[in-house]
């Protein structure tokens, strides 16, 4: 067996467990307490515990939906390209506790800025890692099939948009969390779009 | 490697690992607290938790068993289809939130409707996004092989007796919070009977 | 692509995840209170935590071994087969329940009892639905290889001892509590033993 | 299908399952609690816990990465192979509870030492059960290739140096919990470092 293959094939099992468990470690956030007579409402209260699940959630699974087609790519996965995975999971396991913590603060009007702050910015490390990873791969040729320069620095710019998104979205924490937050929420679904990449197939 | 192939495969790896956690997180419901010598006692008062357990977890194996069968047969994942299957995976993950709240709720007279009816509902919301990945997939020729519209018409007619009964628990859940839970219960054995599909090995 | 095949190796990829998954989540029972000064005798009272920590861990890992030497063997998985699993993997999820039940209660004289056959019972639930899956395997022909029967009858003895003594610790929790708990660990010791069908490589 | 072969790759998946949902569990443990206006600050308090979390989700990672490495070549597992590595990853699953347990006693001058000592306990019977695998790996010939005695060596005194370090951060951590987790950390970022074996690609 190929061991470099092989390699890659694990850093997938990995990551797609540490993905799939982060996504799903979110609904620990969600719970509820309610006077007797008063479930109805008090479930309603809890809208920001739904809006940062959604939000979180979406974001790990693009995430993951991008890591998927990257490593799809890769024919071989060298040390350094596994540390940088490793940072990456490392943050993407956080978003668990800055989701929580952006949902118990965003109502509490003297602490919903540093919180949706802290989320945003868990989200921009997670970003910068992940670039990071497609840097590091396209620049050590790890990639199976050669990649164009032109198309190179599409994905560059692509990928660059949600950082610059984040950056965004910290900075309008300190005027409104909520603004921040669906900030983060709208670069999730701008990445839902495959990008050019994935429609042609090419690379 | 076919680079669809592998889109699959690993749509399916992050897929199981999300129906698994979430299965297993249901586990965590279950605590007792007992006054010294009353253990026995305790654990009987909790039976709201292991029937909702019981339920919860059957509905999650089944429907991670029918999006298996669903997978096996699709040839190819496009960028809808994964985007669809992780709503489904959002709302499969939302579980051990709804069960947990039933469980906590079924014996309190003033709130196990609501709690009922957002139970229900969350299985509807996971019915709804399943259906939904199927009707895409066959809308959008993912099947290897080619569904007669005879059997398109049976897969459909099959998934949407789910949704109707959950529907339906969703109301009686304001009659008796009992019988709804009962009813998703009924759905999910329903569905351990393969279908005709599965028998044939057709499609 | 072989569906059946694939189908095997779906089932494999849930349940290697669920048993993971709940042999993971066993340490979220370990944590200790302790007064400032006192924190190494606090984590010297928790010994019940640990050893129903060890014994749980094991038997969990070890029957997972005996899963995968299983449905290494199995040629197709039926539905039958999918539902026993399903059922099996249920009661696996329920030991981090059983277990943290036990150690919070070992030294609890009056419910110390309760607990350890409640714990016992949990493991021979388990026993049983795993005992299930191989009786139905063998009567549906699933193996890959011939099963003589005078082989089958080895394996079904084999598999019956561990049930037996589960029996027998359910009825020694009501004697003590600690002696049924060593009884299951002593289980756990015996089919760390591979048994005769992998030794020789035939079934 | 080669059953050896296929026992390596569950070995893995299962091993898998357990590094990640381990490393992914480290997120429970971050919490925060503030009164009202006072997030910022209360954040910037939890270091203790933002500390434990990058050396424990490194550590658990990097042991993941060599244990990858070590079972890309293996070529079969035996019984005595898989017990080794399941009490491996039954120390790989307490991490979470050491790493918490350092974390919320970093700075309880009382407590902080035996607390730092546990933990790189905790790391210390790790290391040793990874070592034993390796050991009994080379010992009953389950490598692929031919390891030479001159590398055998190599890759003695490669893990030892972890384990050396890890009796000194015991020794350590009853003069400086600090100084004695900076320790845990550095051994973290040591193993990055691949070794002779993986550069070379020889064994």
């Amino acid at each position: 067996m190929n061991t470099q293959e092989n390699a890659t094939a694990r850093v997938e099992t990995f990551s797609d467990g540490v993905f799939a468990v982060a996504a799903t470690l979110l609904v620990l956030g969600l719970h509820v307490t309610a006077t007797a007579g008063h479930l109805a409402t008090a479930l309603g209260r809890e809208w920001p515990h739904y809006a940062t699940y959604v939000v979180s959630f979406l974001t790990i699974g693009i995430i993951w939906l991008n890591h998927h087609a990257q490593f799809g790519r890769i024919e071989r996965a060298d040390r350094t390209l596994m540390v940088l995975n490793l940072v990456l999971l490392m943050f993407v396991t956080l978003i668990p506790f800055s989701t929580n913590l952006l949902a118990d603060h965003l109502r509490v009007p003297s602490d919903q800025h540093v919180a949706a702050a802290v989320y945003a910015g868990s989200l921009l490390a997670m970003g910068i890692s992940f670039f990071a990873t497609y840097v590091w791969a396209i620049h050590a040729g790890l990639f199976s099939e050669r990649i164009t320069e032109r198309h190179a620095g599409y994905l560059i710019r692509r990928n660059a948009v949600g950082l610059v998104v984040y950056v965004v979205a910290i900075a309008i924490a300190f005027v409104s969390a909520t603004v921040s937050l669906a900030l983060c929420g709208l670069t999730a679904l701008y990445y839902l779009h495959p990008g050019r990449s994935l429609e042609n197939g090419v690379d």
